[in-house]
């Protein structure tokens, strides 16, 4: 434990005296203690902390954002949305077939490619305090829209996987997941408005409301796993409904687990990287292609889903899809375990998500740049 | 983890409102949520957290002395600390001796009822504000110095078990550990008053104070471990030696990330209870026995320590050094895995570890209710 967070900390800041984001230094912090370089930290030894520091990262992000806010960006979002998850797709099976993989192996890759990380992004877009401009909540929207999206687009091509499809129950996860985010952000601030002080004055333990903000977190994770989406699109819901009423002590404290544990999660990102699969010619080209495409794909497909809001806007929107992080390993480990991808499509799609994840901060850096030319310091680290 | 957090905190505020400390409901959240009860939750799920959450706590704690104040009482501590060593393993050897036990197997029963927890001591008396009275100073120096004496003692016991005494290393061990924290105490202090700032200064990342706190804790606890004293007396030292440095935004963090992983812990300790076996009436009456003489050997022996203080502030101290949480339960498991004691032995000290853990806190707000007539904000609470 001290191995990975000491050294996430040192390779953080030193990637930031060498200009570069600090994420991108704890990441390759992981690929450093990762099983292929000093092979001092098994992924599997901090994964727990690793997911619980990713839940309190979308957590912390969703307490500074209105659910009012996520609404009125709504339209613009769900195109960001749909066209970032049918370009790369499209543009990741159409390379992959090109390779000379099969029809079902190239559509699971693609598939892959689709899941936005919003993880990385928000950590960048906080860090820089501009988590509330405008084409910070269309990239905060549209990554939920994109998560409920990529549920589905897995569920088709899992179930093109095992050759029947069945449209009812396909049907029937698209209505669960997008039932349950529309309810939490429709109801859910106002609800706590309501319920949270009067529980909160009801109990006597010190500490509270922060106590039942983390049972919140922690349930609608739950019930977000379960309705099928991903358990950090829960968190992230769960501190929008939260945003209009907590106090500010619980969002020190909430920045405190967060700062413990993001580390965490970002090295845990880069363990899970296997460098010595790069030695291959032939998956070092795969993984390359298929590394430009996830990037291309999300810039170009979310750049004109923005397009609307100028060139400037449209880039960092395109920008902040990029990372795709631990969900397209997601989806790459079904498709192992199904039997469907090979080993080599496995290795490609996670060095493209560990790279889109080192490469999304600085595009991040360089987009929104202009409008913090100074790092500024976050309202969120302001006591 | 949601089923831990919630039901801990929901037995937490049951217990309070039956006028019993919050502590004794989030420890029964184990017992019943463990595998003997509803079975829902196996100890090894949440053993990470347990442990983190107790390093936490135990920083926090740290956090709020100096190590000034725990130099001025470390006469009456040392007394304290001896005395509550001498009379539980005496008692403990004697009254298992009694019930036809082997030599050996008492003396490691003995041994299992020496070590204090001073978790359990530390979050009451943090709740209620009194961490800084000189009945709570004692407590704290008498606990770190009684974890070194609980080595020495198991190192000697496990010795004798293994029919070689080796005098050479067992005063190596104790050299090392008394070495380790009398170092830490005497120099750390001063040396993160110089040191810190400087570093601070040099990084750029936010929360960089935070972050190396967090680096200090982790590197402590380890060494401490290797050192042979319990990982949570270096996060203890940890914390003691930046008290004096870090700003308030440091505290507030670190209460954070405590309020979150503590009810881990706590829960933690209720999990490993299985009332299964005190239906056996042999193991029920050694159980009931062991623990009556494990909370009247530390009120009498930590109280005789402490006697120059005056009959209430005894009083307050021997209560103080009445739980005994895991470190008891470690000691048994060590002779367990020795094969020196039987199963039967193991769950009377597990038994004990427990029950000493969810009365002490029933005593604590006897012996120090009258200083805290109403439960008080603790200073750690207050932003």
């Amino acid at each position: 434990m001290l191995l990975v967070f000491g050294a996430a900390k040192i390779l953080g800041e030193l990637a930031e005296s060498l200009k570069m984001p600090n994420i991108v230094g704890e990441i390759i912090a992981g690929v450093l203690l990762g099983p292929s370089v000093l092979a001092l930290v098994q992924p599997g030894q901090i994964r727990e902390l690793a997911e619980l520091g990713v839940l309190f990262l979308l957590f912390r992000v969703g307490l500074e954002v209105k659910a009012s806010d996520l609404a009125k960006v709504g339209r613009t979002a769900t195109l960001v949305a749909v066209l970032g998850v049918v370009v790369p797709l499209g543009m990741g099976y159409l390379i992959y077939r090109a390779s000379g993989a099969s029809n079902i192996e190239s559509l699971f890759v693609g598939a892959a490619m689709v899941a936005t990380s919003v993880g990385i992004t928000a950590q960048v877009l906080a860090g820089m305090g501009l988590l509330n401009v405008l084409a910070s909540r269309i990239i905060l929207a549209a990554a939920v829209i994109d998560d409920i999206l990529g549920l589905v687009v897995l569920a088709i091509v899992s179930s093109v996987a095992k050759g029947d499809v069945n449209v009812l129950e396909l049907a029937t996860t698209a209505a669960i997941s997008i039932g349950f985010t529309v309810f939490i952000l429709s109801f859910g601030s106002k609800t706590m408005m309501r319920i949270l002080p009067k529980l909160d004055a009801m109990m006597k333990g010190v500490e509270s409301q922060f106590s039942l903000a983390l049972i919140l977190l922690f349930a609608l994770a739950l019930f977000a796993h379960y309705a099928g989406v991903a358990a950090i699109i829960g968190a992230f819901l769960a501190g929008v409904a939260l945003a209009e009423t907590v106090n500010h002590r619980v969002h020190v404290l909430t920045q405190g687990v967060t700062e413990l544990l993001v580390p965490f999660f970002l090295a845990g990102i880069g363990l899970a990287l296997d460098v010595t699969v790069l030695r291959d010619p032939k998956v070092l080209a795969l993984a390359g292609a298929i590394t430009v495409a996830a990037v291309v794909s999300k810039l170009v497909g979310c750049g004109l889903g923005a397009w609307s809001l100028g060139f400037a806007d449209a880039k960092r929107v395109g920008a902040g899809m990029v990372p795709r992080g631990e969900v397209g390993m997601v989806v790459a480990q079904i498709g192992a375990t199904m039997g469907t991808i090979s080993q080599q499509a496995y290795s490609v799609v996670v060095v493209m998500a560990v790279l889109t994840t080192v490469i999304a901060p600085v595009l991040l850096n360089w987009t929104f740049g202009s409008m913090a030319s100074e790092p500024q310091e976050s309202p969120l680290t302001i006591e």
